[in-house]
Protein backbone atom coordinates (compact mmCIF):
# COMPACT_ATOMS: atom_id res chain seq x y z
CA UNK A 1 0.00 0.00 0.00
CA UNK A 2 1.52 3.62 -1.12
CA UNK A 3 0.12 6.22 -0.51
CA UNK A 4 0.03 9.29 -3.31
CA UNK A 5 -0.61 12.66 -3.02
CA UNK A 6 -1.72 14.79 -6.33
CA UNK A 7 -2.48 18.48 -7.07
CA UNK A 8 -5.74 19.17 -9.37
CA UNK A 9 -7.44 21.57 -10.98
CA UNK A 10 -11.60 21.56 -11.90
CA UNK A 11 -13.62 24.04 -13.47
CA UNK A 12 -16.06 24.35 -11.04
CA UNK A 13 -19.50 25.16 -13.53
CA UNK A 14 -20.63 21.77 -13.82
CA UNK A 15 -20.24 19.69 -10.65
CA UNK A 16 -22.30 19.91 -7.17
CA UNK A 17 -19.23 20.42 -5.12
CA UNK A 18 -15.90 18.45 -4.41
CA UNK A 19 -17.57 16.60 -1.74
CA UNK A 20 -19.68 13.11 -2.98
CA UNK A 21 -23.06 13.63 -2.94
CA UNK A 22 -25.81 10.49 -4.08
CA UNK A 23 -26.86 10.87 -7.70
CA UNK A 24 -24.87 14.25 -8.28
CA UNK A 25 -21.64 15.02 -10.16
CA UNK A 26 -19.06 16.00 -8.04
CA UNK A 27 -15.62 16.24 -7.87
CA UNK A 28 -14.52 14.18 -5.38
CA UNK A 29 -17.00 11.12 -7.65
CA UNK A 30 -15.39 11.46 -10.34
CA UNK A 31 -11.68 11.15 -9.11
CA UNK A 32 -12.81 8.21 -7.18
CA UNK A 33 -13.81 6.73 -10.21
CA UNK A 34 -10.49 7.39 -11.80
CA UNK A 35 -8.55 5.71 -8.83
CA UNK A 36 -10.82 2.66 -8.50
CA UNK A 37 -10.18 2.35 -12.37
CA UNK A 38 -6.38 2.47 -11.35
CA UNK A 39 -6.18 0.54 -7.85
CA UNK A 40 -7.51 -2.76 -9.04
CA UNK A 41 -11.21 -1.98 -9.17
CA UNK A 42 -11.20 -1.53 -5.09
CA UNK A 43 -13.22 1.42 -3.97
CA UNK A 44 -10.71 3.70 -3.09
CA UNK A 45 -11.63 7.14 -0.95
CA UNK A 46 -10.06 10.95 -2.30
CA UNK A 47 -8.95 12.94 0.46
CA UNK A 48 -8.93 16.77 -0.52
CA UNK A 49 -7.48 19.11 1.93
CA UNK A 50 -11.22 20.64 2.10
CA UNK A 51 -14.32 20.29 0.14
CA UNK A 52 -15.11 23.42 -2.31
CA UNK A 53 -18.82 24.67 -3.30
CA UNK A 54 -20.73 24.31 -6.29
CA UNK A 55 -19.94 26.12 -8.84
CA UNK A 56 -16.64 26.82 -7.33
CA UNK A 57 -12.98 26.29 -8.89
CA UNK A 58 -9.78 25.14 -8.28
CA UNK A 59 -5.89 26.01 -9.87
CA UNK A 60 -4.69 23.42 -7.44
CA UNK A 61 -6.36 21.51 -5.03
CA UNK A 62 -3.99 19.15 -2.89
CA UNK A 63 -5.86 15.57 -2.06
CA UNK A 64 -4.37 11.98 -0.96
CA UNK A 65 -5.45 8.37 -1.51
CA UNK A 66 -3.70 5.00 -0.77
CA UNK A 67 -3.33 2.26 -3.81
CA UNK A 68 -2.48 -1.18 -3.84
CA UNK A 69 -0.80 -1.37 -7.47
CA UNK A 70 2.69 -0.20 -8.12
CA UNK A 71 2.90 3.05 -10.42
CA UNK A 72 5.37 5.42 -11.07
CA UNK A 73 4.32 9.41 -10.96
CA UNK A 74 4.44 9.91 -13.92
CA UNK A 75 1.97 6.79 -15.19
CA UNK A 76 -0.10 7.44 -12.23
CA UNK A 77 -0.70 11.39 -13.68
CA UNK A 78 -1.30 9.79 -17.12
CA UNK A 79 -3.65 7.16 -15.63
CA UNK A 80 -5.31 9.54 -14.00
CA UNK A 81 -5.77 12.33 -16.75
CA UNK A 82 -6.89 9.73 -19.00
CA UNK A 83 -9.64 8.79 -16.93
CA UNK A 84 -11.08 12.25 -15.74
CA UNK A 85 -13.65 14.02 -17.69
CA UNK A 86 -11.97 17.15 -19.17
CA UNK A 87 -13.04 19.40 -16.60
CA UNK A 88 -10.91 17.81 -14.34
CA UNK A 89 -7.01 17.86 -14.71
CA UNK A 90 -4.59 16.45 -12.22
CA UNK A 91 -0.86 18.67 -12.78
CA UNK A 92 1.36 16.71 -10.37
CA UNK A 93 0.94 13.22 -8.29
CA UNK A 94 3.78 12.21 -5.94
CA UNK A 95 4.01 9.29 -3.52
CA UNK A 96 4.38 10.60 -0.41
CA UNK A 97 5.06 9.40 3.59
CA UNK A 98 2.22 7.24 4.81
CA UNK A 99 1.35 9.63 7.49
CA UNK A 100 0.96 12.83 4.94
CA UNK A 101 -2.86 13.83 4.92
CA UNK A 102 -4.14 16.44 2.72
CA UNK A 103 -6.66 18.07 5.16
CA UNK A 104 -5.18 17.64 8.41
CA UNK A 105 -1.62 18.95 7.76
CA UNK A 106 -2.62 22.14 5.88
CA UNK A 107 -0.77 24.77 7.25
CA UNK A 108 -2.23 28.12 4.34
CA UNK A 109 -5.00 28.44 1.95
CA UNK A 110 -5.14 30.39 -0.66
CA UNK A 111 -8.42 31.93 -2.35
CA UNK A 112 -9.02 34.42 -5.22
CA UNK A 113 -12.15 36.13 -5.87
CA UNK A 114 -12.54 37.71 -9.79
CA UNK A 115 -15.10 40.14 -10.25
CA UNK A 116 -15.68 41.97 -13.41
CA UNK A 117 -17.22 46.04 -12.74
CA UNK A 118 -17.58 46.55 -16.51
CA UNK A 119 -19.88 45.82 -19.35
CA UNK A 120 -21.03 41.97 -18.73
CA UNK A 121 -18.94 39.59 -20.49
CA UNK A 122 -20.23 36.18 -21.70
CA UNK A 123 -16.80 35.12 -22.22
CA UNK A 124 -16.07 34.85 -18.73
CA UNK A 125 -19.88 34.39 -16.87
CA UNK A 126 -19.03 31.20 -15.24
CA UNK A 127 -15.23 32.40 -14.39
CA UNK A 128 -15.63 35.88 -13.03
CA UNK A 129 -18.57 37.48 -11.22
CA UNK A 130 -20.16 39.91 -13.48
CA UNK A 131 -20.97 42.64 -10.77
CA UNK A 132 -21.13 45.19 -13.60
CA UNK A 133 -21.40 48.47 -12.08
CA UNK A 134 -19.23 50.57 -10.22
CA UNK A 135 -17.20 50.09 -6.83
CA UNK A 136 -15.32 52.39 -4.46
CA UNK A 137 -12.22 50.41 -4.85
CA UNK A 138 -10.16 52.46 -2.44
CA UNK A 139 -13.01 51.96 0.37
CA UNK A 140 -12.57 48.51 0.01
CA UNK A 141 -8.83 47.94 0.22
CA UNK A 142 -9.23 49.65 3.12
CA UNK A 143 -11.63 47.62 4.53
CA UNK A 144 -10.13 44.07 3.39
CA UNK A 145 -7.31 44.56 5.85
CA UNK A 146 -9.67 44.37 8.50
CA UNK A 147 -10.16 41.00 8.05
CA UNK A 148 -6.33 40.17 8.72
CA UNK A 149 -5.11 38.59 11.90
CA UNK A 150 -7.23 35.98 14.19
CA UNK A 151 -10.92 36.59 14.08
CA UNK A 152 -14.35 34.74 15.41
CA UNK A 153 -15.59 34.89 11.71
CA UNK A 154 -19.43 33.32 13.21
CA UNK A 155 -20.99 36.39 10.90
CA UNK A 156 -19.05 35.51 7.73
CA UNK A 157 -20.51 31.77 7.86
CA UNK A 158 -23.53 30.15 6.20
CA UNK A 159 -26.57 30.92 8.14
CA UNK A 160 -27.42 26.78 8.35
CA UNK A 161 -23.44 25.74 9.24
CA UNK A 162 -23.54 23.79 12.97
CA UNK A 163 -22.17 25.49 15.86
CA UNK A 164 -18.53 24.31 14.98
CA UNK A 165 -15.12 26.87 15.95
CA UNK A 166 -15.26 29.57 13.74
CA UNK A 167 -11.94 31.05 15.11
CA UNK A 168 -9.44 31.49 12.19
CA UNK A 169 -6.12 33.26 11.11
CA UNK A 170 -6.02 35.39 8.00
CA UNK A 171 -2.68 36.11 7.63
CA UNK A 172 -2.60 38.00 3.56
CA UNK A 173 -5.30 39.73 1.56
CA UNK A 174 -4.99 42.26 -1.03
CA UNK A 175 -7.03 43.63 -3.81
CA UNK A 176 -5.15 43.72 -7.85
CA UNK A 177 -6.33 45.42 -10.80
CA UNK A 178 -6.23 42.83 -13.71
CA UNK A 179 -3.50 43.54 -15.86
CA UNK A 180 -5.58 42.42 -19.40
CA UNK A 181 -8.75 44.18 -18.13
CA UNK A 182 -8.98 47.37 -15.69
CA UNK A 183 -12.28 46.60 -15.14
CA UNK A 184 -11.85 43.26 -13.52
CA UNK A 185 -10.69 43.23 -10.02
CA UNK A 186 -8.70 39.70 -7.57
CA UNK A 187 -9.55 39.82 -4.10
CA UNK A 188 -6.98 37.55 -2.58
CA UNK A 189 -7.20 35.89 0.86
CA UNK A 190 -4.80 33.45 2.36
CA UNK A 191 -5.17 31.63 5.90
CA UNK A 192 -5.07 28.97 8.02
CA UNK A 193 -8.30 28.01 6.91
CA UNK A 194 -11.80 29.11 5.71
CA UNK A 195 -15.56 27.94 6.89
CA UNK A 196 -18.35 26.72 4.20
CA UNK A 197 -19.46 30.31 2.40
CA UNK A 198 -17.06 32.43 4.40
CA UNK A 199 -14.90 33.95 1.32
CA UNK A 200 -18.12 34.81 -0.32
CA UNK A 201 -19.41 36.38 2.67
CA UNK A 202 -16.29 38.52 3.43
CA UNK A 203 -16.71 39.48 -0.24
CA UNK A 204 -20.01 39.88 -0.53
CA UNK A 205 -19.96 42.76 2.58
CA UNK A 206 -17.17 44.25 0.57
CA UNK A 207 -19.44 44.73 -2.48
CA UNK A 208 -21.58 46.00 0.56
CA UNK A 209 -19.10 48.97 1.34
CA UNK A 210 -17.78 49.50 -2.32
CA UNK A 211 -21.52 50.43 -2.75
CA UNK A 212 -21.36 53.21 -0.55
CA UNK A 213 -24.02 51.59 2.06
CA UNK A 214 -21.30 50.53 5.20
CA UNK A 215 -18.17 52.01 6.03
CA UNK A 216 -15.30 50.15 5.70
CA UNK A 217 -15.08 49.92 9.44
CA UNK A 218 -18.38 48.07 9.81
CA UNK A 219 -15.54 45.10 9.15
CA UNK A 220 -14.89 45.36 12.61
CA UNK A 221 -18.23 45.93 13.99
CA UNK A 222 -19.74 43.17 12.23
CA UNK A 223 -16.68 40.50 13.04
CA UNK A 224 -17.28 41.55 16.73
CA UNK A 225 -21.05 41.05 16.39
CA UNK A 226 -21.22 37.43 15.40
CA UNK A 227 -24.23 37.74 13.61
CA UNK A 228 -24.40 36.23 10.18
CA UNK A 229 -27.66 38.65 9.21
CA UNK A 230 -25.68 41.59 9.37
CA UNK A 231 -23.12 40.82 6.41
CA UNK A 232 -25.21 41.29 3.63
CA UNK A 233 -25.16 38.67 0.60
CA UNK A 234 -23.14 35.71 0.23
CA UNK A 235 -21.26 36.80 -3.52
CA UNK A 236 -21.99 34.02 -6.45
CA UNK A 237 -19.87 31.28 -6.32
CA UNK A 238 -18.63 31.88 -10.27
CA UNK A 239 -16.33 34.19 -9.07
CA UNK A 240 -14.25 31.94 -6.54
CA UNK A 241 -10.94 30.10 -7.01
CA UNK A 242 -9.01 27.91 -4.02
CA UNK A 243 -5.56 29.32 -5.90
CA UNK A 244 -3.03 26.68 -3.78
CA UNK A 245 -2.59 24.82 -0.31
CA UNK A 246 0.39 24.60 1.90
CA UNK A 247 1.57 22.38 3.91
CA UNK A 248 3.99 22.43 6.42
CA UNK A 249 7.58 21.37 4.76
CA UNK A 250 8.08 17.82 6.30
CA UNK A 251 4.94 16.67 5.08
CA UNK A 252 5.29 17.15 1.21
CA UNK B 1 -38.88 51.94 -39.97
CA UNK B 2 -35.52 52.95 -38.73
CA UNK B 3 -32.03 51.08 -38.83
CA UNK B 4 -29.91 50.14 -35.72
CA UNK B 5 -26.50 48.39 -35.36
CA UNK B 6 -25.59 46.93 -32.18
CA UNK B 7 -22.32 45.54 -31.17
CA UNK B 8 -22.72 42.79 -28.90
CA UNK B 9 -20.38 39.94 -27.66
CA UNK B 10 -21.24 36.06 -27.13
CA UNK B 11 -19.48 32.56 -25.88
CA UNK B 12 -19.63 30.22 -28.95
CA UNK B 13 -19.52 27.58 -26.86
CA UNK B 14 -23.49 26.73 -26.83
CA UNK B 15 -23.78 27.62 -30.39
CA UNK B 16 -23.75 26.09 -33.79
CA UNK B 17 -22.61 29.16 -35.04
CA UNK B 18 -23.37 32.64 -35.56
CA UNK B 19 -26.07 31.29 -38.54
CA UNK B 20 -29.75 31.07 -38.27
CA UNK B 21 -29.87 26.94 -38.85
CA UNK B 22 -33.07 24.78 -38.47
CA UNK B 23 -33.51 22.94 -34.80
CA UNK B 24 -30.33 24.17 -33.82
CA UNK B 25 -29.06 26.74 -31.18
CA UNK B 26 -27.43 30.06 -33.36
CA UNK B 27 -26.21 33.58 -32.38
CA UNK B 28 -28.74 34.89 -35.19
CA UNK B 29 -31.33 32.87 -34.22
CA UNK B 30 -31.46 33.96 -30.85
CA UNK B 31 -30.90 37.17 -31.65
CA UNK B 32 -33.62 37.31 -33.86
CA UNK B 33 -36.32 36.00 -31.14
CA UNK B 34 -34.99 38.68 -28.91
CA UNK B 35 -35.46 41.71 -32.12
CA UNK B 36 -38.87 40.45 -32.83
CA UNK B 37 -40.48 40.40 -29.61
CA UNK B 38 -39.62 44.26 -29.13
CA UNK B 39 -40.38 44.78 -32.98
CA UNK B 40 -44.40 44.22 -32.05
CA UNK B 41 -43.63 40.33 -33.00
CA UNK B 42 -42.47 41.02 -36.30
CA UNK B 43 -40.60 39.01 -37.89
CA UNK B 44 -36.65 40.82 -38.38
CA UNK B 45 -33.39 39.64 -40.03
CA UNK B 46 -30.57 40.45 -38.16
CA UNK B 47 -27.68 40.94 -40.56
CA UNK B 48 -24.16 40.52 -39.28
CA UNK B 49 -20.80 41.92 -40.71
CA UNK B 50 -20.37 37.81 -41.08
CA UNK B 51 -20.93 34.31 -39.25
CA UNK B 52 -18.78 32.68 -36.82
CA UNK B 53 -18.35 29.03 -36.91
CA UNK B 54 -19.96 26.66 -34.25
CA UNK B 55 -17.74 27.43 -30.69
CA UNK B 56 -16.04 30.85 -31.82
CA UNK B 57 -16.41 33.75 -29.58
CA UNK B 58 -17.00 37.23 -30.49
CA UNK B 59 -15.65 40.07 -28.43
CA UNK B 60 -17.60 42.85 -30.66
CA UNK B 61 -19.64 41.42 -33.13
CA UNK B 62 -21.82 44.23 -35.11
CA UNK B 63 -24.81 43.51 -36.82
CA UNK B 64 -28.11 45.64 -38.50
CA UNK B 65 -31.91 45.43 -38.60
CA UNK B 66 -34.95 47.71 -38.99
CA UNK B 67 -37.39 48.37 -36.25
CA UNK B 68 -41.07 49.48 -36.99
CA UNK B 69 -41.34 50.58 -33.31
CA UNK B 70 -39.78 53.71 -31.62
CA UNK B 71 -37.03 53.01 -28.73
CA UNK B 72 -34.45 54.76 -27.39
CA UNK B 73 -30.71 53.66 -28.17
CA UNK B 74 -30.31 53.24 -24.55
CA UNK B 75 -33.81 51.43 -23.78
CA UNK B 76 -33.15 49.17 -27.52
CA UNK B 77 -29.69 48.09 -25.34
CA UNK B 78 -31.64 46.97 -22.09
CA UNK B 79 -34.70 45.09 -23.73
CA UNK B 80 -32.12 43.75 -26.18
CA UNK B 81 -30.31 41.90 -22.99
CA UNK B 82 -33.30 41.42 -20.96
CA UNK B 83 -34.53 39.20 -23.87
CA UNK B 84 -31.59 37.29 -24.52
CA UNK B 85 -29.34 34.37 -22.87
CA UNK B 86 -26.69 34.71 -20.74
CA UNK B 87 -24.02 34.04 -23.35
CA UNK B 88 -24.73 36.65 -25.88
CA UNK B 89 -24.72 40.37 -24.55
CA UNK B 90 -25.45 43.27 -26.30
CA UNK B 91 -22.61 45.86 -25.79
CA UNK B 92 -24.28 48.88 -27.51
CA UNK B 93 -27.14 50.20 -29.38
CA UNK B 94 -27.13 52.85 -32.00
CA UNK B 95 -29.60 54.38 -34.66
CA UNK B 96 -27.79 53.91 -38.46
CA UNK B 97 -29.03 55.79 -41.51
CA UNK B 98 -30.35 53.50 -43.58
CA UNK B 99 -27.85 52.99 -46.26
CA UNK B 100 -25.96 51.20 -43.47
CA UNK B 101 -25.25 47.66 -43.75
CA UNK B 102 -23.00 45.44 -41.65
CA UNK B 103 -21.56 43.07 -43.79
CA UNK B 104 -20.98 45.27 -46.92
CA UNK B 105 -20.25 47.92 -45.37
CA UNK B 106 -17.28 46.33 -43.56
CA UNK B 107 -13.63 48.07 -44.05
CA UNK B 108 -11.81 45.84 -41.67
CA UNK B 109 -11.91 42.92 -39.06
CA UNK B 110 -9.80 41.30 -36.30
CA UNK B 111 -9.37 37.91 -35.14
CA UNK B 112 -7.49 36.78 -32.27
CA UNK B 113 -6.40 32.95 -31.72
CA UNK B 114 -5.41 32.09 -27.82
CA UNK B 115 -3.11 28.64 -27.26
CA UNK B 116 -1.82 27.39 -24.15
CA UNK B 117 1.21 25.47 -24.33
CA UNK B 118 1.61 24.53 -20.70
CA UNK B 119 -0.07 22.43 -18.23
CA UNK B 120 -3.84 21.34 -19.32
CA UNK B 121 -6.28 23.78 -17.35
CA UNK B 122 -9.77 22.95 -17.34
CA UNK B 123 -10.94 26.28 -16.27
CA UNK B 124 -10.03 27.88 -19.74
CA UNK B 125 -10.64 24.93 -22.37
CA UNK B 126 -13.55 26.47 -24.44
CA UNK B 127 -11.78 29.79 -24.10
CA UNK B 128 -8.13 28.97 -25.12
CA UNK B 129 -6.70 25.85 -27.25
CA UNK B 130 -5.29 23.40 -24.87
CA UNK B 131 -2.36 22.66 -27.09
CA UNK B 132 -0.03 21.84 -24.02
CA UNK B 133 3.06 21.12 -26.04
CA UNK B 134 5.90 23.75 -26.40
CA UNK B 135 5.88 25.49 -30.05
CA UNK B 136 9.15 27.58 -31.22
CA UNK B 137 7.22 30.82 -31.29
CA UNK B 138 10.33 32.81 -32.97
CA UNK B 139 9.80 30.15 -36.07
CA UNK B 140 6.08 31.43 -35.59
CA UNK B 141 6.35 34.77 -35.47
CA UNK B 142 8.44 34.92 -38.66
CA UNK B 143 6.10 32.71 -40.58
CA UNK B 144 3.08 35.08 -39.66
CA UNK B 145 4.78 37.78 -41.37
CA UNK B 146 4.29 35.80 -44.45
CA UNK B 147 0.28 35.92 -44.09
CA UNK B 148 0.72 39.72 -44.72
CA UNK B 149 -0.50 41.45 -48.00
CA UNK B 150 -2.71 40.60 -50.54
CA UNK B 151 -2.90 36.85 -51.58
CA UNK B 152 -5.19 34.00 -52.84
CA UNK B 153 -5.76 31.72 -49.74
CA UNK B 154 -7.20 29.45 -51.29
CA UNK B 155 -5.00 26.88 -49.58
CA UNK B 156 -6.17 28.22 -46.27
CA UNK B 157 -10.09 27.46 -46.98
CA UNK B 158 -12.40 24.93 -45.84
CA UNK B 159 -11.97 21.93 -48.72
CA UNK B 160 -15.74 21.95 -48.79
CA UNK B 161 -16.03 25.61 -49.55
CA UNK B 162 -17.62 26.64 -52.95
CA UNK B 163 -14.87 27.88 -55.85
CA UNK B 164 -15.37 31.47 -55.01
CA UNK B 165 -12.63 34.17 -54.98
CA UNK B 166 -10.33 33.77 -52.35
CA UNK B 167 -8.14 36.76 -52.85
CA UNK B 168 -7.82 38.86 -49.64
CA UNK B 169 -5.64 41.47 -47.54
CA UNK B 170 -3.81 40.83 -44.32
CA UNK B 171 -2.62 44.50 -42.83
CA UNK B 172 -1.86 43.34 -39.84
CA UNK B 173 -0.52 40.03 -37.80
CA UNK B 174 1.34 39.82 -34.77
CA UNK B 175 1.67 37.30 -32.07
CA UNK B 176 1.85 38.34 -28.38
CA UNK B 177 3.02 36.36 -25.24
CA UNK B 178 -0.31 36.69 -22.58
CA UNK B 179 0.71 39.46 -19.57
CA UNK B 180 -0.85 36.81 -17.14
CA UNK B 181 0.21 33.10 -18.31
CA UNK B 182 3.93 32.98 -19.44
CA UNK B 183 2.66 29.73 -21.47
CA UNK B 184 -0.19 31.62 -23.23
CA UNK B 185 0.18 33.29 -26.59
CA UNK B 186 -2.64 35.42 -28.91
CA UNK B 187 -2.31 35.40 -32.29
CA UNK B 188 -3.82 38.49 -33.79
CA UNK B 189 -4.68 38.75 -37.45
CA UNK B 190 -6.35 42.06 -38.90
CA UNK B 191 -7.65 42.19 -42.79
CA UNK B 192 -10.02 42.61 -45.13
CA UNK B 193 -12.33 39.26 -44.52
CA UNK B 194 -11.43 36.17 -44.06
CA UNK B 195 -12.82 33.33 -45.60
CA UNK B 196 -14.39 30.08 -43.68
CA UNK B 197 -12.17 28.30 -41.33
CA UNK B 198 -9.34 30.94 -42.91
CA UNK B 199 -7.85 31.91 -39.60
CA UNK B 200 -8.29 28.37 -37.74
CA UNK B 201 -6.11 27.02 -41.30
CA UNK B 202 -3.01 29.53 -41.13
CA UNK B 203 -2.94 29.00 -36.81
CA UNK B 204 -2.79 24.89 -37.79
CA UNK B 205 0.13 26.16 -40.14
CA UNK B 206 1.57 27.88 -37.71
CA UNK B 207 1.54 25.01 -35.11
CA UNK B 208 2.98 22.92 -37.94
CA UNK B 209 6.11 25.12 -38.28
CA UNK B 210 6.39 25.66 -34.21
CA UNK B 211 6.71 21.91 -34.19
CA UNK B 212 9.37 22.37 -36.54
CA UNK B 213 7.76 19.87 -39.17
CA UNK B 214 7.78 22.99 -41.72
CA UNK B 215 9.82 25.84 -42.16
CA UNK B 216 8.85 29.35 -41.78
CA UNK B 217 9.05 30.29 -45.36
CA UNK B 218 6.55 27.46 -46.27
CA UNK B 219 3.95 30.00 -45.76
CA UNK B 220 5.47 31.17 -48.59
CA UNK B 221 5.15 27.63 -50.93
CA UNK B 222 1.69 26.83 -49.58
CA UNK B 223 -0.04 30.03 -50.00
CA UNK B 224 1.51 30.03 -53.93
CA UNK B 225 -0.11 26.09 -53.84
CA UNK B 226 -3.35 27.00 -53.57
CA UNK B 227 -3.97 23.26 -52.23
CA UNK B 228 -5.89 23.05 -49.14
CA UNK B 229 -4.18 19.75 -48.29
CA UNK B 230 -0.90 21.05 -47.94
CA UNK B 231 -1.93 23.19 -44.89
CA UNK B 232 -2.07 20.46 -41.87
CA UNK B 233 -4.67 20.39 -39.57
CA UNK B 234 -7.76 23.37 -38.67
CA UNK B 235 -7.02 24.74 -35.10
CA UNK B 236 -9.52 23.97 -32.73
CA UNK B 237 -12.84 26.82 -32.68
CA UNK B 238 -12.87 27.22 -28.80
CA UNK B 239 -9.51 29.23 -29.24
CA UNK B 240 -10.90 31.93 -31.74
CA UNK B 241 -12.54 35.37 -31.33
CA UNK B 242 -13.60 37.75 -33.58
CA UNK B 243 -12.36 40.76 -32.10
CA UNK B 244 -13.44 43.83 -33.37
CA UNK B 245 -15.09 44.48 -36.84
CA UNK B 246 -14.53 48.44 -38.72
CA UNK B 247 -16.13 50.31 -40.67
CA UNK B 248 -15.21 53.47 -42.97
CA UNK B 249 -15.67 56.41 -40.59
CA UNK B 250 -18.96 58.07 -42.67
CA UNK B 251 -20.77 55.01 -42.58
CA UNK B 252 -21.25 54.05 -38.56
Amino acid sequence: MKRYCIIFSYDGSNFAGYQVQPELRTVQGELEKAVMYINNQNPTTVQASGRTDKGVHALRQVAHFDLSVDITESKLKRALNSNLPDDIHVIEAKEVDSTFHARYMVSTKEYVYKMNLGEYNPVERNYVYQCCHTLDIDKMKRAITYFKGIHDFRAFVSENSEKENCVRKISKVSIKQSKIDPNCYEFYFNGTGFLKYQVRNMVGLLIKIGEGKLLPESVIDILNSCDRTKAGKTAPAEGLYLVSVNYKKQNK
